[in-house]
């Protein structure tokens, strides 16, 4: 078998020469101006050996992905009474839909879509406070990541779309109307946009990650993060829900469970083998890394590691 | 380990024990009447060894499960132009909502909610006929399965439902005004009733998905039934909309691609590794088999079977 | 004040300066192919008078301008209890919409959208019979009209509306299935097409619809056609919902209670005052006729007939 | 005939005796204690004559009613403009859904559901600031009405509102991601809140109305509020949208435009001939007032004032 280090290095190559790298998300400003030509992939395997290649140090904003360590955080602390104020559906509505919420009283379909994502994060308000949840999400992933130079909150990129963000606002104060938002929508929200303000680099991204490719233990240190059961809940909502209504075709392309960011990251999980964090600013339709997307689909059919294949 | 035969043995037992057995589908007169105290699973193993206990030998109504095989027929056919009359995406809509077809001129968003499996229907009456499909249907089921004694399209319940399925041909009837079907109502629709109106045991439906544990291959005679990526299509399908909008939750809890029926039945794939199938004629509130599940969960908690697992 | 004879004949030569004429409906081939050049109105006043010009004594298919005489007959049958079967509401939705069909459990939101006129046919098929339908509504329409010359069903063009109406099929089955139709699907549509498919010209129209001008007794005769109450039932409704997703710009434009149909015909009525029968081929983009419209609104402009006007 | 004193007396005696009266809405605590037994009529006639019954006299909170106030005020302000901003059609929808809003960019379908009224507000704040729209609310009203003891806006009310509006916020955000609102939300949203809360009695609201039945013209100085065509759009979206989802069965029953408010209060229009305001607290499940429109339905049958009335 080739080695994983020649796989990303061709997927690197053939990525370079793609003429149609997506579109950056226009309703940021900051994450418009971003440079179509970047694109990173790091994967760090069961041992922790990671693998590297492109701007794979470079820093970006892992927006949306972050939902999955929100979550994580949130599992840990309700544990199934989640669900009562979440669902676990595929919306097959797109990510900012507010739709749903009118008929489903207030009850997002599933963590991983904004409505959801915002309920998420009022449940860490609700425990630790504004400040607080900021200092939890950082104390997550901070034991994770080996080098955390340049991990940070981009405090400007989240008050950017907090001030921006009128379509969050409407979710928010709609499922509040619903008594599923329990803080105020400014905190709430704050929190939310801060959150997904992330920046971080695929090399750290993809060990943040590494714990849901191990039952939920931390392979740096052994220590567990997250309960067996939940990390296999997680991962089953990434495979569902992660990319919102591109979910379906993600799950036929790659067969990973993985989530994607609008900054152009994705997450992917291998459950046991690998934790692949890639990064190419350019979306596709749905909102989703078109040239991320298709890097992982290019290890998958050169690993073989999408979950359906024998 | 504790042996296969033993844990469904135990899962048998413990489904003995079940008070809340669901309820049998309302809306089909013949299925109503199903006793709801049956109970049957069968697994074959990578090497072709039948694990069964319960009502494993017992014929029952396959239904919707048949759209996998239906699937498994015009992907063989058509390739990825398939995916040009049929989405791959979750519809978080119930499995006979015609709403999104409205929005979405005619195109259901996935094989396994009714209109896309009429669909898929069209696609094998164009190519075979009427009569010519229901013959395609044997011929890929039969040299899957050792015995096929009772495995049969039961006319009368196809008739039956038929005459009672005007959803169906709403659907159907909805479709065609959007050059979605091209043959004639009454032939896609009467196919479709008797590729769902298919009986068999858990036995035989075990066999029949076992290409679909084994990239494609047939595991009896080593013949190809599907190609490799065709197969994973199929599985990332049955994964993501196989339990329609109770899919979210079937991933959550069982973690395995499968495809469940009205008639009570589910075929659950662990890719490489098993086909299972399980029925159990009580459904929960999503048209999904209340037991059938919870089996399909208790199996994979003893044997760790879930694609999210480590 | 100018005379209706000159009001009428000013409005025939600015319409046929108009240049943009609208579409005709496509996807009725025998419609499609009518000359967008023709342009007819025809008034009837308290006293009978007929006030004519253009092309008021050619025939054209009133289409669901029937729908007015439909429910006429259906209300005098089953009176308020005709509520429980189709709802008084605008619709907010195109004319041939599913989607609120599903979360309404097959109760359609007025008579004049599709859906509800094909229930109220249903009340006249189960009353009648199939041919006896067709039979009372020439009963209903032939005291009406001085000269029936021409007025007809055109069998041909039920026929074809019947082979090619997949939309109202899959309408029709929907609501069966929700045991809103009582009769076969096949009778109820062949019916509903037929009484769609009258032929009428604007002076025969505008006499049929003289008796709601009346408060429900037929100006030729004094004889009685429809309850006071009744009357002013279906003269709110066809304010209300007689044009489609297009009725409010309709009450704001004209402010009359009127019903269009996809043929280019407009009945509008003035309480106490007129019955206005218009016909222009070409349709604007919420399948009501543009000019007809346009000379509607001419006329209201010119007379001061808006029901909000002082 | 009978006299319009003993009309209203009548009805007054008649609305005593009702049992039922409706619930009062709930979720704004001032209004949820508004004793239930409240009744009371007022109309002015085109002579500007007044008969009055009941507790005619006595305050309440007008709420939507006051949409049609703010309506006249941006008719005059923009003129057509106005409907590149908010549409002109029934919405199907209850009063404060958010779904169509989705689908349709932002555009609210009428100016009195929620969204619509919230975009008229903005204009009025864009023109003449957060007080100054206040100001010129009241600037129209106070010339209008005779005795403006007791008229005020119910600032604590207001404050209450918009402390709890979250809906109503939701709504206000998601139209401002799609450009439909200029100024700040809670701008916008706190000078809709002050409109709705103006407090008047049935013989102000009579008179304020009766503008409105005079094609535009003060009755009481003769001056010009509205231009005669802007009165008739707002008398014609008054019965089109005036009643919300219960706006249908309202032109059914009482066949006059009118505006209902959750306060209990409704003004309704007969043109050239009458402005009536009635009152009583209880809502029906359409959120319009029971009695309230059981009155102006006794109100009709007694002097034939319906528009579609011969």
């Amino acid at each position: 078998m080739v080695s994983l280090a020649q796989i990303i290095s061709e997927i690197s190559y053939e990525m370079q020469g793609e003429k149609d790298r997506g579109k950056t998300a226009s309703y940021i400003p900051s994450l418009a101006q971003v440079d179509l030509h970047h694109w990173g992939m790091a994967i760090v395997d069961r041992d922790g050996k990671m693998y590297a290649s492109g701007d794979s140090h470079k820093q970006f904003s892992i927006q949306s992905v972050s939902k999955v360590f929100g979550l994580s955080l949130a599992l840990d602390l309700e544990g199934d009474d989640l669900w009562e104020r979440v669902r676990q559906e595929p919306s097959g509505s797109p990510f900012n839909s507010i739709i749903q919420l009118e008929s489903e009283h207030g009850i997002p379909r599933n963590p991983f879509i904004n409505a959801g994502a915002i309920v998420v994060s009022d449940i860490l308000v609700s425990k630790y406070g504004f400040q607080g949840a900021q200092g939890a999400l950082l104390q997550l992933l901070n034991p994770l990541v080996s080098n955390i130079d340049g991990m940070f909150i981009d405090y400007e990129l989240a008050q950017e779309e907090d001030e921006t963000g009128f379509r969050n606002r409407a979710l928010t104060n709609y499922m509040k109307n619903f008594d599923n938002i329990h803080n105020s929508v400014d905190e709430t929200l704050g929190f939310y946009f801060r959150q997904c303000a992330l920046s971080m680099n695929c090399q750290q991204l993809a060990e943040a990650g590494a714990f849901l490719m191990s039952a939920g233990i931390n392979p740096r240190n052994g220590k567990r993060v997250l309960s067996t059961r939940h990390t296999q809940t997680t991962l089953a909502l990434m495979m569902m829900c992660g990319h919102y209504d591109g979910s379906g075709a993600f799950a036929v392309r790659v067969g990973l469970p993985g989530k994607s960011g609008v900054g152009g990251g994705i997450l992917a999980i291998v459950p046991g083998v690998a934790s692949i964090a890639v990064w190419s600013p350019g979306l596709n339709e749905k909102g989703n890394s078109l040239l991320g997307t298709k890097s992982l689909e290019r290890l998958v059919q050169k690993t073989g590691w999408s979950v359906f294949r024998y």
